[in-house]
């Protein structure tokens, strides 16, 4: 695929330092049940954290990790997404920011906190992983839910991600999605 | 995930034995370059290649393997699709079907002859590998573009594919597509 996936050693600094910069996202939900589609163009920026140490901490403190943890990376989140259905509704306009911090087990997993979490708006946890070609996968338990999230470069300026929302409980699937992101290169 | 990919060595025929059957599958197209949607229901049936081997050594015979290359699990794929945005125009429904053979060269990878192409109205030839987590990769090279597909099981009964199609020379990525497949169980 002309970028190099065999020289791939990937870890979570690394994946933060590819994944830094602004994107622009086409992003297709499916609801399994009801057969529907949702599409969304979104705008999302990635950054190094820039806040104190302290707000960290207290993330740490909030979670379920020992409060000593090493934590690598921290970076920031923000996003707006607008659907393609109603532009002129400032009600399918959302947006907003979390703060991300992994907190590595070892080079290829461990944990990683988030000040507001994707399928509920509460802080959460996940385990992430990374496959042996650098697909970084998430996992997500909420409290009637469990989210796994893939995302995976193309190649330096495009990465695909993918969710998938199922129950806790047996083996419904809820929803699913796929963006497709393109870095906004500066002319 | 419910499902225990802990539990998952994948092989080429047990991921056959996994696909066979029928899915209704809601797909997204997105096209990058011009940030349009394209959202397809379609069904999908696997079987067993219940035809003379003489079709599958014919489509050997055409490839670039050695005639006398060991295959495995031959199927057949039928895809009935639908867009979504003219339901009643005959045009925009795309049905076809393709005999698909894989030649594994180890239990993880192979080469994968297909009677019929997907970016490509052609006999292709791709290669296939299965990630650590039983996703299974194929890579196919055309004339002028380089599809990457992906596919992997969320539960026995659903599964998630997804291709990124690029051209040959440099980086440009042309489009990418993402589809939630649901296995019809039958009443």
């Amino acid at each position: 695929m002309g970028w190099n996936r065999a020289s791939i050693k990937m870890d979570i600094e690394q994946f933060v330092a590819l994944s830094l910069g602004e994107w622009r996202s086409m992003r297709s939900g499916h609801s399994l049940a009801f057969q529907q589609f949702e599409d969304v163009l979104s705008e999302i920026k990635i950054k190094s954290f820039e806040g104190d140490n302290k707000e960290v901490k207290h993330l740490i403190q909030l979670s379920s990790v020992p409060n000593e943890s090493d934590f690598k990376a921290p970076f920031q989140m923000e996003w707006n997404a607008e659907s393609d259905w109603e532009p002129d509704d400032p009600s399918e306009v959302s947006a907003g920011s979390c703060i991300i911090v992994p907190i590595p087990t070892n080079a290829k997993s461990g944990r990683l906190l988030r000040s507001v979490g994707y399928a509920e708006s509460i802080p959460a946890e996940s385990n992430y992983t990374f496959l042996d070609d650098g697909t970084f996968i998430l996992t997500t338990n909420y409290d009637q839910s469990i989210a796994e999230e893939r995302i995976w470069f193309v190649s330096d300026n495009v990465r695909c991600r993918s969710s998938v929302l199922k129950t806790s409980e047996g083996s419904g699937i809820l929803q699913s999605s796929f963006a497709s992101e393109v870095r906004r290169v500066k002319a």
